[in-house]
């Protein structure tokens, strides 16, 4: 363990995140020396294009124009790798820098979810950081609590809110009564979601952070099992009112598990209670919550992006670099991790919600609730509404049964000629406190 | 800073955590050398009485007579400290401890409160451990948090509830419509506060873990300024039903805030809105709120106190010592405070609840009114009711106006001979968002 009373640093990737880190590095050095106890000089800067007007100032000295390079040279010590995605330069970056022994700090949560596990190897072996906190949950800082804090207890649950663009279009389809399109459309302009904002709405951004999060709670490593995942998608302006119908909310959770040492991992919206902690997490905001032994449950929430949090975790990742500190990445031994099987979610129990767009016609509703009764599914509650002179909406509640019931039934159902939309299901989460 | 492999530790204090945090020791030994790298021996045992049933394996084989000299045996590294109270053995140990170079992990709030800053002085001068995760906030590990994550943060807003006894006897009041001392009475008897509540109940117990979070995130030290405390003792299931009226809720806050380089922190009963954040928090729970610059608004939440909770802040805190991590007491340096002067509270701004029972006669209204006006407090709405055939109440609540013209008023009407109990003050804070 090398021991350094000055870091060099090279910031690679400027964008909005990267911005901001590179002007609190700029103006707030004398007050990290002061709080660390270490100098450090913020060497090197690199990004696509040097030519985008940025306005950072001295950002031209700092300019190098090959960021591949800067994981060879002798005069970087800590690189912060804020490019993103999992494969290409920011890969290339982060996996030859460890190599090379320095510090990596990343706020890339595509990367850690596919190479976590290997680069932490590697940053284990070279007894080098591998920090990640901006990676899930923006300012909250989680993952650090996780590997600290929580290290006394034995974790059996993890769920939440994960990702704010969701998060913000069901709040707004619920303020607004605009329909799912036209608030995308405003949430893109407004840069509330990605002109691309595919990940974050079938689910697959979720399951990333909530991958990172199982496999430092449950110390098995990231995993990359099949796990279940769906979007928000299908969800429309009509589900958010009938879930007020029936006091309950809708919200893009996040849940895993461990359940007789099987994990298991899902990512799905949700209908629960209006009243429940969760429910009230609106915006662009996250929530996680967090069950085990001995401590009970413990909930954090704050803003699940933006350059301000994102930074502010960036920034208490570099603080534990200056301060000499060298933790493992994942908190624990990645060569010693916890093996778990995969919960079959077929088995999975629950209540769904089922809304059918249907032809208006006689006989309908006898051969929905003949293929309920067929495949075992009970039903609690059901409405039928009229759309127009020939369409009719029928919404279902079930008495809880098993996924792999409710999956044949919406099979068998999607199959008649009078179904005239994509069904859409949502599973029911009605316990009292989540 | 000395190297350890293997750390001997002396636990001092067997009541319900202490008993708690010895069986973790013992059964969990093994998990904790695996995570820490560190061996560890639980060697010393000390407490006021021996023959005290408590079924814990082992103990008469660690038991030591004389907690005292404890602090200066050789073979001891780090002293648990979990007999509570700021003054008496507790602070003896912890003190001596520190001088003799002994990592030192404690749950004694008041004794931080109290002396931290000296205590700090001391663990930094000798580099060794001061760590007090328990002392606030149950398992929410939001003193790390501010320590190391929140580091790169200007935090300027506090606030949040921070004793579970009284969160749990206004939600019982609330729940039940018991009124107060019957309440009260309950929980002491369930184990839910202690034989003696007064520091719960008076606030003084919040203040005193107000006071350590300030100053650890103003980087002030801990403040011993005399600051604005009421508790809950005058609270009734009227005041409740009142609140109920206007949609909002009755909470003991715990409010803390830098403005314009003056240091406002209170502890008082607040009006909130009902479905704010913090409304939510029920029975034995806390919330914790963090402000600051980048990050945003970050909410800790968990339940505040229990053996639970407890044990897992002060092993979280045992494995820092384990891995060789030397922190500095408050994260920063405690002989480079910042220095704030005192918010003088006879300016502070807000509306105000008022409950008033008085003699009904011809005229009282009129007086109450004109005592209002006259100090320059108007009010916004007022009821009055019937209680029996010669008392009312009458509730007010006032517009915006200064603390200085609220307690003239009190004052003024206290005086009155048809004021026939303590008149009921309680500051409403109705920001949307709290």
């Amino acid at each position: 363990m090398k021991y350094y009373n000055n870091f060099n640093i090279a910031l690679v990737g400027i964008g909005n995140i990267g911005s901001s880190v590179y002007n609190y590095l700029v103006q707030k050095k004398n007050y990290l020396i002061s709080q660390t106890g270490s100098n450090y000089n913020l060497k090197y800067v690199s990004a696509k294009n040097l030519k985008k007007r940025r306005h950072l100032k001295n950002i031209k000295k700092k300019w190098f124009s090959n960021p591949l390079k800067l994981a060879h040279k002798d005069d970087v010590d800590i690189i912060i790798e804020l490019i993103g995605g999992s494969e290409g330069i920011a890969k290339k970056i982060v996996f030859s820098a460890l190599r090379n022994k320095k510090h990596v700090i990343t706020a890339n949560k595509e990367l850690i979810f596919k190479y976590g596990n290997e680069l932490a190897k590697i940053a284990q072996e070279n007894k080098v950081n591998l920090l990640f906190e901006a990676s899930v949950g923006g300012g909250i800082p989680v993952i650090k609590s996780i590997k600290e804090s929580l290290i006394s207890n034995n974790i059996f649950h993890i769920y939440g809110i994960l990702n704010g663009t969701t998060n913000f279009i069901l709040t707004e389809i619920e303020k607004t009564k605009k329909n799912f399109s036209t608030i995308l459309t405003e949430a893109i302009k407004k840069g509330y979601a990605e002109p691309n904002p595919t990940k974050d709405l079938n689910g697959e951004d979720v399951k990333s952070k909530l991958s990172i999060l199982s496999g430092l709670c449950f110390k098995s490593g990231i995993l990359s099992n099949k796990f279940e995942v769906q979007g928000i998608q299908n969800i429309d302006y009509l589900d958010i009112e009938y879930a007020k119908e029936f006091k309950l909310k809708i919200k893009l959770l996040a849940i895993s598990e461990v359940i007789n040492n099987k994990i298991k991992l899902r990512v799905h919206p949700s209908l629960i209670p209006e009243n429940s902690d969760l429910a009230k997490i609106d915006g662009a905001n996250n929530a996680i919550v967090i069950e085990g032994q001995p401590i009970g449950k413990i909930v954090y929430q704050g803003l699940g992006a933006g350059k301000g949090p994102t930074t502010s975790s960036v920034i208490s990742d570099l603080t534990s670099v200056l301060k000499s500190e060298i933790s493992l990445p994942f908190g624990y031994d990645i060569n010693k991790v916890k093996k778990y099987k995969t919960f079959d979610f077929n088995n999975h129990h629950s209540k769904y919600y089922l809304r059918l767009t249907v032809r208006d016609k006689a006989g309908v509703l006898s051969i929905i609730t003949n293929i309920l009764s067929s495949s075992n599914v009970s039903i609690q509650r059901i409405i039928q509404n009229p759309i127009n002179f020939n369409q009719a909406s029928i919404v279902i509640i079930t008495h809880k049964c098993m996924e792999k019931n409710i999956k044949r039934t919406i099979h068998k159902i999607s199959s008649k000629n009078f179904i005239l939309k994509k069904i859409v299901m949502i599973r029911i989460r009605d316990e009292k406190k989540l």
